[in-house]
């Protein structure tokens, strides 16, 4: 048995960003070795690992070499170079999730086929390889507006997404590889966390509702417990473990879904990592996702999964029409509150819509914590000098 | 206003142990920067903080230039160069807890008259300048066997601190400045965090219930809340909030009182600092200690200090007569358990009761917790490889 803690192990993790620097709270917490690889050199994972590479995630050679350094890898986005983890693969190393897992998430296109072969629900769709195709499915009425687009590669956050009602709205679109999906009217949106160790044992976390900004298509609120009746939360719970066993996940997958009008789920996309949507996780659950998701690469028994009390986490994003040096203005006035927790990411600089942290509320009572979380979006702006 | 979040505001932290380790997790989430001094090139604080300095904590020169460079300077450890944090509150620099406090605390001969000064409750005691003058004090009956023997400097966990119950046990006494103190018949050792801002806003947790190890004389179990009537637990929060006041500290401070066969609370001793016996607030609070430590010394509003779920924290020592690299035997069986949480600080190497780390164990039922953590206690094994 491997000894991780304090010891001469090595944890490679593929991304610098606030995810991995989430992550190294419990690397630390564990003491366990941490390597990570970026091409940010103010990546928020700089400090905190024990030792910062400079490099492109999509590089071959450069992932490649760096997983030769590690013992076991991980990965906390999911653009990184799959053919290099597949030979480290071949080469005996652990790479968690695996690299046939992450290719079939990385293209959308991929992950929505998965779906239908591995009878998963997910909304209807059609891949098209470039925006000639897709016009012409159009056309051809093969799929009808209003649909939603999506770009098979690359796209999150709202990024490389898009509903398209009308010719003019197709017109905008990128000439890249997508898939058109039949749009879902749906009642709430939902995930579910879970966490699958390599030998098989599976957690799942309660299911979160989300709520997501009309224009930046950004998550706003992630509420914890989800105001869902418990048959169908017991429901997106089997659907999400289903997902998992399915890709053979190892670590924390995020399962998004859809609850329809009629109460069907559709699983929307998922994610092979900690995930924003259990950043609530930290301050409410028992295990957070981080932990968790290092409990999982490595083998250990998972941690309970329960919350200690009812959650909300709010986004931080950059105001509008603000760039420049960050200041987060009235975060004394939001710290005033029971229970408010602010998580500042490290980025130096705002932007329009950029994700610059989050802020979670607890609270025994959900509704409470509603309350405050409103409170909380209508006080603090981040905004630039 | 100080802006401190991914500002160019710099924190600097005298002392690079576990309990800066865990205090950097803090300003991690925040993103504030940080500059740590210790003479330990190993120290566990080394990763995580922006600027690490190898140096004396004791040295005049070397904490003086250390805190020029910084805004705001705390301490994780008391034994610090006082005369230099003095000087730099003279030229304007920001010290917290300040010079004056840590003074009145170094020296437990000191802390004791302040005790007796400021009419807060504590033990019977008289103060010796050597060992000579102490054997005086005896042999003329000025304080009875047996007595509690404490060094005035320097001690720690036990060090320092001795029970004397004759005269051979006189004999083995090192020769330095020391207090006698009437040995205290308690029911239960009790401690209280309370955080203390600039401005004055003062914030308490529980109580909690201490169980010491008999021979190494370290905390065994730490357990939240205390199991003690409600008005002992008031009567307790009363006297730790004066103490604070008393020592217009700011930070956390930890007041450790004896709970007497008559329901008497008599102070022990005070940390000016984050301490072992608040470590199950990272688990079980709304605010963890570390967390609120930088709230309180930033002047920031201070978190809210109720439990979300019962905690029990087990301190993990090194097992006696292992020393050299170590390993945490059964570590993986503990962490099966519901609610249990590792905490590794980071020492490469064990031997016989050493900190290594500890173990956090949550849970709604406090009884429940307790049957978990002893348990743990029972399976895990800090041993050598």
């Amino acid at each position: 048995m491997t000894n991780f803690f304090s010891s001469n192990f090595k944890l490679g993790i593929l991304g610098g960003g606030q995810l991995g620097k989430m992550m190294l709270y419990d690397t630390r917490k564990y003491d366990i070795q941490t390597y990570v690889l970026d091409p940010n050199p103010n990546a928020p994972c700089k400090i905190a690992c024990d030792h910062f590479q400079l490099g492109n995630l999509m590089d071959y050679e450069t992932v490649y070499n760096f997983g030769k350094k590690v013992d076991l890898i991980t990965f906390e986005i999911e653009t990184v170079n799959v053919k290099a983890l597949a030979q480290l693969e071949k080469e005996g190393k652990k790479v968690y999730p695996s690299s046939k897992t992450l290719e079939n998430i990385q293209n959308k296109g991929k992950q929505k086929l998965f779906y239908k072969e591995n009878k998963i629900p997910t909304a209807n769709f059609i891949r098209f390889s470039n925006k000639a195709h897709l016009t012409e499915g159009i056309t051809n009425n093969r799929m009808k507006l209003p649909f939603v687009w999506k770009s098979t590669q690359g796209g999150y956050d709202g990024k490389g997404v898009s509903i398209v009602k009308s010719g003019a709205d197709l017109v905008k679109l990128p000439d890249v590889e997508c898939i058109a999906e039949e749009l879902v009217n749906f009642k709430n949106e939902l995930a579910v966390i879970v966490a699958r160790s390599p030998k098989g044992e599976i957690k799942t976390y309660p299911v979160v509702e989300m709520e997501f900004h009309p224009e930046a298509n950004q998550v706003e609120y992630v509420i914890c417990p989800a105001r869902i009746e418990d048959k169908i939360a017991e429901k997106a719970v089997k659907i999400a473990e289903k997902v998992s066993k399915a890709f053979k996940h190892v670590g924390i997958l995020a399962v998004e879904m859809f609850l329809t009008q009629n109460d069907e789920i559709l699983v929307n996309e998922v994610a092979p990592r900690p995930h924003n949507s259990g950043h609530y996780s930290i301050e409410a659950s028992y295990t957070n996702q981080f932990e968790q998701h290092i409990r999982a690469i490595l083998d250990l028994p998972l941690g309970a999964t329960e919350s200690k009390v009812g959650g909300i986490m709010v986004n931080l994003v950059g105001a509008e029409g603000h760039t420049g040096d960050v200041v987060y203005k009235n975060i004394e006035e939001i710290m005033k509150m029971k229970g408010v927790t602010p998580h500042i990411y490290g980025k130096k600089q705002t932007r329009s819509f950029r994700k610059m942290g989050h802020v979670t509320i607890i609270n025994e009572n959900i509704d409470e914590a509603r309350k405050i979380a409103e409170k909380v979006k209508n006080i603090i702006k981040v905004v630039s000098k």
